[in-house]
């Protein structure tokens, strides 16, 4: 790895303490400087730009789905993936040190936190939640303006960066909230640094195509990886707006882009479809 | 329609004035009775109990995907869905009568539709964004503070709604945003009156089914349709948590649930599924 690509840091989309700031840490090391961005297209201008050296994307969510956004900044970028892991998403009451639970009057979070913490809300109904834009950002504003009857919710990460104490871990009432995350680099990285082949089964590869909509069409194109006994990890339509019978795909398949079986099964498909883009491949997370 | 299910009102999530109001007016009718709930569980409950008639739900978001958790909640109510309905979202700029757009400071919306509209900041820096709890209650609460320096951003029908003006229209960044929400009813409803058959190709049915993931699994399943004809509008697959080699498959067709050649394409399916359940049959929305 050139120096220089050791210290440019990971840009990630919202404040320090965010949980795609974890997901950066787990993806390129619990060291790494990291680079919080106000939107997700600009975490795709900040790698393309060379001022990041990859980039931590949410992709889906177990609750809320697939991010279309960040499947066409993928296409549009051409930044390849390169690694991926599920964040679980735990939800913590967080306050300044010194102040007690019982003291607490308001909560501050994003809307979305409040709305998966109902269940603590509900067994708590003395306090008043209060929207704030982000989950870390309401630690910071808490610490800044050194609130005394104030928590927030938000990650264990964002309580250690702002230096707050968690009051009550895991207050969320789903448990089965997962976020999974793309990592991305540069194409010039990627081919300097690619990952290493170990074992072949642990492998995944992200492909977006489309087919006109005509019965079948998606039988047929899926027949290339079902002849091949390519076992498939996703996919998903999503109609193409403004085209209303053609449809775009997000398929994962379970193999690396370049053994034979995946070659063949991706110049089948090209036969097939109307536009075909390898997005990634990547040693598959846990 | 018995007189009760004509005054029992719709359920949707939000307040009044939000997006799935307006979806609520479109699948049920413009002088619909509506019941704002806190929650997506809140609504389906409130249908399976009697005291809603019916529910607009959304299912799926051009950017954000869909709606994994309304999926659960149709699989464990079991309300049939009767209709659909692609509302676009509209952010607009509103504020309480006699404020001018120059005496503007703050912008409260919730945070979701204040990122939707950044490129309008980038051209306004005067304005401070301000996060709220919901987009239709950030209109609600600068009318009843009587805020004289602040506008929010929300639908249309919200400025109606709370008596505000509209100073800006369709400040989106994006006009690809586009949510598609279902009309839900009790199976006794659906039973007491079905929606009437008029043309054969208008139709649409929604399934949910389940396979192992062995490879070819999903093809096998989709030969169900391909080998009949029928055109699929949407697929997608959804891990099963804990079930880490099951997968959960969302599918959409375009046929009466009833027709003979869908009957025969979802016995097949059911040879091949360990789980498969209709959601609904209905009318195909614009």
């Amino acid at each position: 790895m050139s120096s220089r690509s050791r210290t440019r840091p990971i840009a990630f989309q919202g404040e320090r303490g965010a949980f795609s700031e974890e997901a950066a840490r787990r993806l390129a090391g619990p060291e790494v400087a990291v680079m919080p961005c106000a939107r997700f297209e600009d975490i795709f201008r900040a790698v393309k730009g060379g001022r990041a050296s990859g980039a931590a994307v949410p992709i889906e969510n177990t609750l809320a789905g697939s991010v279309h956004e960040n499947y066409d900044h993928l296409v549009n970028f051409e930044l390849p993936i390169m690694g991926e892991s599920s964040v679980r998403i735990v939800h913590n009451l967080i306050a300044p040190k010194g102040v007690s639970f019982s003291r607490i009057k308001r909560v501050f979070s994003h809307p979305v936190a409040l709305n998966q913490c109902l269940d603590f809300f509900t067994a708590h109904p003395q306090f008043e939640k209060i929207p704030f834009y982000d989950t870390a950002g309401s630690v910071k504003m808490l610490m800044e303006e050194g609130l005394t009857d104030a928590a927030a919710i938000a990650s264990a990460v964002a309580a250690e960066i702002y230096g707050a104490r968690i009051l009550r871990r895991s207050i969320e009432s789903d448990r089965q909230n997962f976020t999974r995350f793309f990592l991305l680099r540069t194409p010039e990285f990627a081919r300097r640094h690619p990952v290493e082949a170990k074992d072949h089964t642990a492998w995944k590869t992200t492909v977006v195509f489309s087919t006109r909509n005509i019965p079948g069409a998606l039988f047929r194109a899926l027949s290339a990886f079902a002849l091949r006994d390519l076992n498939l990890t996703k996919i998903e339509s999503r109609p193409l707006r403004g085209k209303p019978w053609e449809y775009l795909f997000y398929l994962d398949f379970l193999d690396r882009v370049d053994s034979p079986n995946a070659q063949n099964a991706l110049n089948h498909l090209r036969e097939l479809a109307d536009f075909l883009r390898v997005l990634g491949c990547y040693p598959k997370g846990a």
